[in-house]
């Protein structure tokens, strides 16, 4: 807790501990237990003292562990911003003026990685849980992003994890942008060209039925590739690939104006310097 | 609430209302407020029923006015799923088996659009809130895509907010993955090329300070363009589109393999069609 002590050094408040964020607004990371009624009254002084101060966000993150600090929280007028499996994070906007708090996470990531070796053959899988279970359907091997994983970084991963092969990105074919595949969020999936650099199969266990090689020709011939726009444009952008050298988006790091975060840039770097 | 009558007619359970979701789980979705005791009492019972049943993943989603009903669901072994203002959603995995439940939103989609006149003019605006107030930078209209909203929507309806221009959604040039934007989510900026259909220009007044139509050259030569990277590429591909053919991702519609829903594929059609 902090204490604030008037000019006089009589008043004594005890407010919650916040540090200030960039935006002229303040972060409360509560991590010890507390009675939820001690913690409703710290809060009101607390923000009757940002008011004062003439902060803007207050942003309270919530352990699992400390769920009775939600109801008083919501009590002062918080709103849910966001959460994670182990927290919750509650956010109030002082103000009159515009509220600038950034919108919640809309979208998850996937990727989807084509694999082919130098004899026109593409790596597939069978998967054991999800809707294709039971389907017969060979499919690209396919994963979601984790936390700030890069897609060139989730698509090697995903597809040594699922067949154990070692695979070095290429570039982006394409993306697909489908909305509400869980709750009201959208799904991202991001078809990668990998070079193999192995290839004996080891299938993983829990997740995938059976893997292989398979002949492009055989994978479109499946009826799944027929009438499944995605898979359909898959093994359409292999042929482009194959015979028409098709150019996908190439990841290049850059800086931030603001400091030096390193991030990537994908896009036709084909064009761009030619 | 559901009730649960024995063969013989005798035992009356009763039980949290719930909908069977496609993957054996059930959604709970309370929307009538209850005391929390009565609440924590039927969720133990109707958790034991749904064990028997052998459904997977139970999800309760409580609006914010039920703030009451998070600290018993949380007791009974529950995590957070995810959150929105308004509402919490919370998830339990009742089997043994690998868990399944989906991955959380990590991403934000955000939008920049490259609108060029034929004197090649860039459509640029200066901000009068968050990180560029200030500044003096002349920057490409930029915003976050709303929930469900498509990229190519989302570029045209930024326009049209920031600058009162009319534009025609032409491609994607190019697009960014920046990680821990804000907390640990990431974000997904996507630059779209825009052909403008009107040329007055009115300017949003909450969100910007001044708009104008800038020679490229002019962009191209601020500080900003030099030493952030994601300016100066902005500038260095509206130079490769307008002399060298640059060619980005173009969005088709496609059809999910399970149901009617029309998605987008961003892909190069051009090398695709070749």
């Amino acid at each position: 807790m902090d204490q604030v002590v008037a000019e006089n050094g009589v008043q004594h408040v005890e407010l919650l501990s916040s540090v200030n964020d960039d935006h002229g607004g303040v972060i409360v990371e509560m991590k010890e237990p507390m009675d939820s009624e001690a913690f409703h009254s710290l809060l009101r002084v607390s923000i009757s003292q940002w008011k004062q101060q003439g902060k803007k966000g207050v942003w309270i993150k919530l352990p699992i562990a400390l769920v009775n600090l939600v109801e008083p929280t919501v009590k002062e007028g918080f709103l849910y911003h966001h959460a994670e499996p182990h927290y919750l994070m509650l956010v109030y906007w002082i103000p009159e003026t515009v509220n600038t708090i950034p919108a919640n996470a809309t979208h998850r990531v996937r990727v989807g990685a084509i694999v082919m070796n130098d004899k026109r053959e593409l790596l597939v899988v069978q998967e054991k849980i999800g809707r294709y279970q039971g389907t017969g359907v060979w499919k690209i091997p396919t994963g979601v992003a984790d936390e700030s994983e890069d897609i060139f970084a989730a698509a090697v991963r995903e597809v040594k994890e699922e067949t154990g092969i070692d695979t070095e990105f290429v570039e982006i074919l394409a993306f697909r942008q489908l909305h509400k595949v869980f709750f009201d969020k959208t799904d991202l999936c991001f078809l990668c060209m990998m070079h193999p650099l192995s290839f004996d199969i080891q299938t993983q266990e829990l997740e995938i039925e059976a893997a292989q090689w398979m002949p492009l020709e055989e994978y479109a011939a499946q009826p799944f590739c027929q009438s499944h726009g995605l898979a359909k444009y898959i093994s359409e952008i292999c042929l482009a690939k194959l015979e028409r050298d098709y150019v996908g988006f190439l990841p290049l790091p850059i800086t931030s104006y603001f400091n030096d975060q390193v991030s990537y840039l994908y896009l036709n770097s084909h064009d761009l310097n030619n």
